[in-house]
């Protein structure tokens, strides 16, 4: 029977320039909606899953619209919240070569930022629930939501439920301090932990940038291993990415389960469209792990469901099992499929 | 040599979903911008005034896309003020026969909002202006507003600038109130009134809802009156509308010098765009009066270029002086000007 | 709590011309997905209704969509079947003025025709089902077809379950003595039927077009009450259309309910999309009834559903209630609502 | 078997904004190509004719697309000759309710206006034609193409071919004095010639604008019973409009054989492209006399044609027979064809 | 003067997401028609041949616009007989990167599985023609289609006719003995084979996978050497592909006279659209072989043809001599044409 | 205080076909506006230069449009002189892969070529002004505009006002001999000089081909040094380009200031859209020069500037500084700016 999963966080409506198009030329906005846990929601009822998402939506048009895309792909959108403002908005530019894309936020005062943390019923929700997965966006958004996700991991792992938690912390929605602050909290103990919050003590904990300073894996090896211990994380897992332009990268990945640290392969490709693909690896890690899969195999599927993201147009990953499975199978040609 | 004149206001982010279709089925937004006195701006600058448009906008890409829609048609946006949040929205369906059109707004917090009075540089932009025109719509959107318009209206005065005020009353903005506390001092002793504030002793002043309730001439011309010595306006204005369908209207006009209430000819029309229409009919009784036309001249080039407007995609109506001179010279025969 | 209410029968790919654009001139389809019963599920799922419908569809990308379509919507297809072969098309092309509208028909051998009536879990499907509704049009679709419609009409009336039925009969699907010999079983004793079938001793039974015969109100109180006799039917309803032209039509509706032949109001309006008017009537009826309302009500409101229809782009009546009460409450005045 | 017509003229690409937006808000345009002879030869060739047509179009994209554009039609171009400077443009804005259509000529130094007579070869394209066709724009593009024109009626005079001339003065193109000169040649002895040019004493010969004038059906007889006398044309023959607005006409039609002057049925009708609607009229004639109709019968044929071509966008009449069939059966009701 | 060429085959409809956008994202497909012996003939006409194409289509307006697709670019379709029940119709979702194209097919019972060898008229079709060219896929499409293929192969070798066949063998379409038992026929005696049937005493014939085998030059003349003897083929020629992902391809080719085995230069290129390359190639080979070059020059010809395809979106090859010829050339630097 | 910059030549409409889509498939054209000085223009207008554009346009919608697309991006057209017959045409198909893109030009007797010198207000335009740049392309279109660019470089040299020359030769519009002749008295004196004119013995002078002749460093360093001493420019420039292909190109730049030879950085990029690259080099070194910056960090500027418009559609380069600077400054990741 479908695994039931739960996901927790906002939902945007996305504004992008036609083409690759500059916001000074547009005259027009392709409109969708999307957002870190929406996506792996839609993600995970793509791939057959019984995908519950929680949010709050105003009672208004754009509201509807956002659900009404959300169920477009099998969503239950049953606990939804409908009250507040306004939907949040990102207009978003997408870059090409040397140019690169640019997001343009207008995600204040949203429905969300208003929401009671009476106003979800956590009992229905989770009830014979097999997974939680939430971001750290989400408690970026202020207080209620900081709130919100609190009483929503504390319920889950009192009720059981395995926990994952996707970092993603930005540097525009608050400061570290502050996140850190709130997510060691919330990762204590949780299956899996996207990125990692180093343990340093000059700089007190840190999001490293490996990228940039060099790290190998034996680095990684280190800081992982001391996330193990600090939190009790069962996984900690990461992308390792290589940004040669705006449309061509290259990628694979880590996960340590506390004792080996396991890289999947490495895959080069060009890209349509790059939000929404971390998403992507942290919903097919979820996934496999939630039904059964061994860590490593868990750690192909994610990476090539990260990977073919980069195709799809829009922030969903919207690719069948046997397209990933193509992929981590070694079919990167991309002969027509007649 | 051209007149400059003044306007100030907000400009909008217009969002409207293409043909008419629905909100819960657009997949994308035409995107323009637009706003009750930017619309007045563009009119003016399309015939060929110098017309300055103050507002403040947001320092990001957005932001810019409304200063560069503004400046596609000439209207001198050098006194704009960068900063603030964001650029106001606004969601709109165009409706067509029985099915109205619907505007979600998502207005709140925009950059305007956050307005200081000195940010504006009043001796700069009133320099030599001829004209300045605003609209009731301003003073809703806040305290700093209130204050900015307020300031704006007495530095006029006290220059000796004809202004003209669209009252514009939006019962989803502010309460009736509030309205009639701020405005009553805004309209006084200005040269041309948009609307009325009704003096019905047992109502409190109010702004009547005469297409409801059968007013006749006769009854217009004793409000108008009273308008007249109430607040020493000049001249006092109306549209006079009969909605038949979203798609079908029917309109005519009346101006009241505190003599003679005088009445336009009536036309029959079919509708492609209704927002910015009284705006359109505003900007072409400002024009001619500014340029030293008879009001009742005045005013049937003024429900000319309201007609037209309904005709022309988006807020602005984009017409040129001898194309509404036809209508009113009564050509509305639409042969092919070849 | 909200009602469920089942409806059965095909969905199929609608590819439209642009705008109004003719067939040899098309470079591109506008793709969405309708059908008669479809159409019905789609508005109650609109108005809040627990809304399941039946059909099956080719396991491909394709029939996909078609689901996808219809869960945008909030309909429940858990108990669509998959397989077959196909996807069945229509190919639209809208007229204006003189021009009517054009239909080129590509729906043989698609996928509910094959349907083993095995295929369906009745029991799950009805259980505590509050309605269920089918049209004429899916026992024309072959011989299966007609065993899972008269299988499921069977099971519904035994389960006491109220049905109604839209006769629809299209003679370019069968000819009439086949339409005739398999509707007289279905229609006995449904509650609702949509249409009549004559007893005309001399033609045999048969579906007049009285907008040609000119048939008065008394002439149809004559038949209907006939069909009332002879069938056992609660109501017969039918709407009466009045065809200026492509974009410009009349109507009202008549029920009768064994006494009385009551008439609804009139509406005088312009077209956008004229499929899917009729669904959006028969929808609004049974909307109506299944929650109480008295059939002259539910007549009104299924009136100003399919005059509101003809205004949505698509084969949906994506209508809320607010929107149809405000066209049964009088105002067709199409004012802006902001 | 299909009767062989030849038409010459130019064609033109013709760029239009998108829906009606007005040239200043164009960022597009609309691509497809006509004229008035080559809408002439597409209906003919639509209707089953060999239709052939001459003119002269660059070596270029630009002119093969042109090209192209006559072949999807079933146009033959084996006698198109290439060469010369370039595609002459036509920009159109369509205009909606009292707006009217508006178009921006380019034309001038189109690679018809440097075609030698003798790059046509006239011996073959003439072989066994049943008609010839042209209209007096083509004369007005300059010296070359007067002489093209007068080589060509001569030939087809002299070979017993049946001639018809639209006489389409536009007075952007050349002024009265010498349009008259060179087609009162043409049109001696012509079979149909649409338009008349008057003969009065005071004012010379002229193109009397009867809508403005109140001519009534006594006084067409007279002016064309004069241009029956003067040239000996077969047929005299013109349309009758009026026009309410750029989206709403009503029309009629006369032809004049030298005895009786018939009038055809009168249609009122909405307006999705008017242009060209006068080619389809022509066209209708031709197509009904060439194959032997009666000349009312060919009346009725050529309104309805002309009727129905103002629902088509382009500029051509893309109808086949059985639809012009059904508006002159009288229906106009917009049925759909299912 | 121009060569007489026949192709003789399917035309499908062509119903394309827009970009590479996947199924379940299209709200409209772009629509044009395509075939592989269509692609043939419209690149034949293209450079200037008298091309006629053979095939059967419904007497709808979806057959209609099939026909003038192709007279779009020149084609000849006086030949092609209508009636039959559909066009077949694919649906195309291009990949991009490591995500490859997908097609679905939508085929059965299409209007020429119905085609009856009398419809055609042979002696007319063949009167004159220099060349005949047809694939593997008409007969899989059904018994009447093999009867057809064969009739007209068996009346063009007769007439002396050179033929050319392209195996094109599709899995979906028909299993490998069936296929091998008809092909086998056909390809006695004709002047060029695209692809070949292996002689495996084990496997039995075979169209080898050569990529995945790792065959090299010595193997292919081999097979090739094999081919020639078995069947008496002039020429085999096959394409020698390099997939690195959907958009990044390389390929050559190879010919086989009998004697020698030649190899055409190697191309690296990105790719836009993929569907018709093959098709490309193919019609290269016969524009040169029909015209006498040598069958080295034919081979480069039909690389850089094929190469060039891939640029150019829809299934036919729009490009002209000239441009092939600077490919050959070995100009492939994109530089600006001005 | 911003410096105020004037440019002078001619602006075209451009009418690109949709995507890459060839000229042969092209329903539809983007259309905006661009040339190469107007390119350089709204460089100069988006890094907040005051910018102002010289040339003629006829007084119709489409001369509007072409002042109203320079407005938006900040161009003062004060000074533009309305007449003359046609806004001149480019039509720009863009290629992919091996397929260049291809230019159809449709220019000539546009507006400009009939300006006369006495239309221009020099002593106006050139009021404080801080630079004057033009292009070989204007005296390209005629005896007026030589006289034009020659009356304008002579006011300009004797006010003091640096000037730049882009020599621009192009082989369509003039040939070798003239342009030598005209343009060597140009560039007389001036600061500096896009492009050379080589001094070669036999051949006399010449724009040589470096890219086939394989001129290395010292090459280049001969060749501008004699322009310096012939001349007497300031500095002498030029890019130096790799063409992999249509979309896929590497590029740096080299100036001489008479001593020194500099060579920028190399960038590897691919490419959305090409016209206009020269010209946001050209704008690149003069906004930098203008505004007091070394010479070498100007030509890194204006390389990165000329890089990053190659992603951007259109013939402007719409980018800010600080995109520029990151370019410079080593960061072509491409990575998300959220």
């Amino acid at each position: 029977m479908a695994k039931k999963i739960v996901t927790m966080g906002e939902i945007l409506l996305r504004l992008t320039t036609p083409g690759n198009s500059r916001f000074v030329q547009a005259r027009s906005f392709d409109a969708i909606y999307g957002g870190s846990e929406a996506n792996v929601a839609v993600f995970l009822a793509n791939m057959g899953m019984e995908s519950y998402f929680l949010t709050k939506l105003p009672d208004n048009e754009i509201g509807q619209s956002a659900i009404n895309f959300l169920r477009t792909y099998g969503v239950n959108t049953d606990y939804v919240v409908r009250g507040g403002e306004r939907v949040g908005i990102y207009f978003l530019e997408k870059g090409t070569s040397v140019r690169p894309s640019k997001v343009v936020y207008d995600r204040k005062n949203s429905s969300i930022c208003d929401i009671e943390v009476e106003e979800i019923d956590f009992d229905s929700v989770f009830k014979d629930a097999d997974w939680f997965h939430l971001s750290g966006i989400t408690p970026a958004l202020g207080e209620k939501c900081i709130q919100l996700v609190e009483k929503a991991v504390e319920y889950a792992k009192k009720k059981g439920i395995p926990v994952s938690v996707d970092l993603n912390y930005r540097n525009k929605l608050w400061d570290y301090a502050e996140f850190e602050k709130v997510m060691v909290k919330i990762i204590k103990d949780v299956d899996v932990c996207f990125g990692w919050i180093d343990d340093d003590s000059e700089k007190g904990h840190k999001i490293a940038d490996f990228a940039k300073q060099g790290v190998d894996l034996k680095g990684f090896k280190d800081i992982f291993s001391s996330m193990k211990k600090r939190f009790n994380v069962k996984y900690v897992v990461t992308t390792l990415r290589d940004n040669y332009s705006a449309t061509h990268n290259a990628m694979s990945a880590l996960i340590y389960n506390g004792e080996e640290l396991y890289q999947s392969k490495k895959y080069d490709f060009t890209i349509q469209d790059r939000v929404g693909a971390g998403d992507a690896f942290a919903a097919g890690l979820v996934y496999k792990l939630v039904n059964g899969s061994d860590y490593k195999d868990a750690l192909e599927f994610a990476t090539a469901s990260c990977v073919l993201k980069h195709t799809v147009e829009g922030d969903f990953n919207l690719c069948i099992e046997s397209e990933i499975m193509a992929i981590t199978g070694g079919n990167t040609s991309g002969s027509v499929q007649r």
